[in-house]
């Protein structure tokens, strides 16, 4: 066998998805995961769970042995578990002992550290950040397993790192961009699940597409305020892991945190509307730490404020939305703000 | 009578319902048309032709006379006509000759000048472009009328013009924000109708929301590019006047610059897809004059490009598509850029 090995980390709709453009882009793929009924149905070519009705390539396979996929010698490893399982699965594959990039599908938020994936990856597995990438766009899982064209923003602290890892991914359908802005690419894709909440509740109260472009437009403009205050460039947030991103999700009613904000905007309670979710919503988890991360670095965040009011202290999504889109007029100067 | 009068120009269905925002306001309106038979049906209470069953508010009148609109001496006077009939109606309401600050909501470009309507405001009616501001924003006509919150961006090159303007326009479902980027909030009203039909094209080709989302991050970024080669700020194209008014017209069936491109995303030829339209197309006409004041800027369009091929180049939407979507694959480099 001549073409090159790869590991993903994960059998999620996300992990198998990104498995299968790795096997168009011409690599040999070994899953990784724990459940024994989901790796047993990719060896047979489909994900059932995640990803049903989908052919998978031949190229890949799965096991719930990680010392087996690590021992494949991977030219690049790929960390697609939920958020707080990252820093065990990537202790587990031993990643210090081998040379191959890594690239990190994660969209999450450290709860104490307020850490980044891509920084909890370096620590976790003891390497060096510029050996590590991280993946985001505008990219509905569903649609690039049917290989409609799709494109990335792919960053790393090295370009070099940034440049092989769009080497490897790229096939005619999926289409890589490099950048180096890690923080902004990753801020925003955890930043953007919470103003997903947002829209989703106002779609579910009845709202338009004027509403929708607002709550996106200001949403990405707080994300903005967030992300430069940490370091990250401007532009990064009006391209594909910033509105790109932002955007998809807020398009796709199978997105978790949509749904969540929808089932709440309907009128249902916050328990009622979680019980409704075939899984955890990452938005529901990230809002409370970017919230505090944004007023350490004294960042006004209104809707994610908002988002947070409705999740942890009661508020019904209607007050969340008269919060936002309805301020008070006052007559000694009216509600008028500079933008940006 | 104690509240303020203020002009509006047009009788479409924009300046219908900004009409309304302002009657809302608490001011008394009068619009000025030249179509009889639409003036006679807002005087009765409804623009039957532009936005039915919006009933409309009584301190709303309209005349076929200029010269008895500009008589009732307005505070303001906000410009809503086809971007080909600016400079003659402005000459014809001899604005150099009153006070009041002037606001367009006209969205073009001058064929032969690539200048935008401010400037062809100012140079018509022979005043100062700092009596002038330019309104812009995801503003689909329908759900103002209907009250639905909403938000715009209002721009002049004096702070002041802008924060009185606003002040004029506010009301508690339409929130103002104040800016001093005239050419940003201007130049990304135009160029996001030619993005429109690209996008319009692609969903008519049947594909889904991450072609979506790239399209628009992309064409956001090609815009931003030449905003910022005139003069503009970067973060008005991630505002309410840029992604915001981008995204309410991608999510409008109702638009006509997304309906064309889903027509010739559907394979109707370019004359087939503009009989369908109910009137012109104002992307159809500023595509050609955008992408020449791009390529005399240095600055790159693709997508503009795109579309320019299809519309004047006999290239279909197909071709486009493959133009932009799908750049082939090259060994000795793969396709990568540099994200800006």
């Amino acid at each position: 066998m001549t073409s090159q090995n790869v590991v993903v980390l994960g059998t999620g709709a996300w992990g198998t998805t990104f498995s299968q453009v790795l096997a168009d882009a011409g690599l040999s793929v070994t899953m990784w995961g724990r459940n024994q009924a989901v790796v047993e149905f990719i060896n047979e070519g489909e994900n059932p769970t995640y990803l049903p009705g989908i052919e998978l390539s031949e190229q890949i396979r799965a096991t719930t042995d990680i010392g087996e996929a690590m021992a494949t010698d991977p030219v690049m490893v790929v960390v697609a578990v939920p958020s707080y399982a990252v820093a065990e699965t990537v202790s587990q594959a031993n990643l210090a002992s081998i040379d191959a990039h890594i690239v990190s599908l994660v969209k999450g938020i450290d709860l104490e550290t307020y850490h980044t994936m891509v920084h909890v990856i370096a620590e976790s597995a003891g390497i060096s950040e510029d050996r590590i990438a991280a993946l985001s766009g505008p990219n509905l899982s569903r649609e690039i397993a049917q290989r409609q064209p799709a494109a990335a923003a792919i960053a790393s602290s090295s370009f070099d790192t940034a440049k092989k890892v769009a080497q490897l991914c790229h096939t005619h359908y999926f289409r890589c961009y490099v950048s180096t802005d890690v923080i902004g690419c990753e801020i925003a894709g955890v930043a953007k699940n919470v103003i997903a909440m947002a829209i989703g509740a106002a779609e579910g109260m009845g709202l338009g597409a004027n509403t929708r472009a607002t709550l996106i437009s200001r949403g990405l403009a707080e994300i903005t305020r967030l992300g430069i205050a940490m370091g990250a460039k401007p532009g990064t947030f009006s391209g594909l892991a910033g509105v790109g991103d932002l955007i998809a999700t807020c398009s796709s009613k199978l997105s978790r945190n949509y749904s969540l904000g929808f089932h709440l905007g309907q009128g249902r309670t916050l328990k009622d509307s979680l019980s409704r979710l075939p899984g955890v919503a990452e938005g529901a988890r990230s809002a409370k730490p970017i919230l505090q991360l944004a007023n350490s670095l004294d960042v006004d965040m209104p809707i994610t404020r908002g988002v947070v009011a409705v999740l942890h202290e009661g508020a019904t999504a209607e007050q969340m939305g008269e919060m936002l889109l309805s301020r008070p007029q006052k007559t000694d100067g009216w509600e008028i703000e500079l933008l940006d």
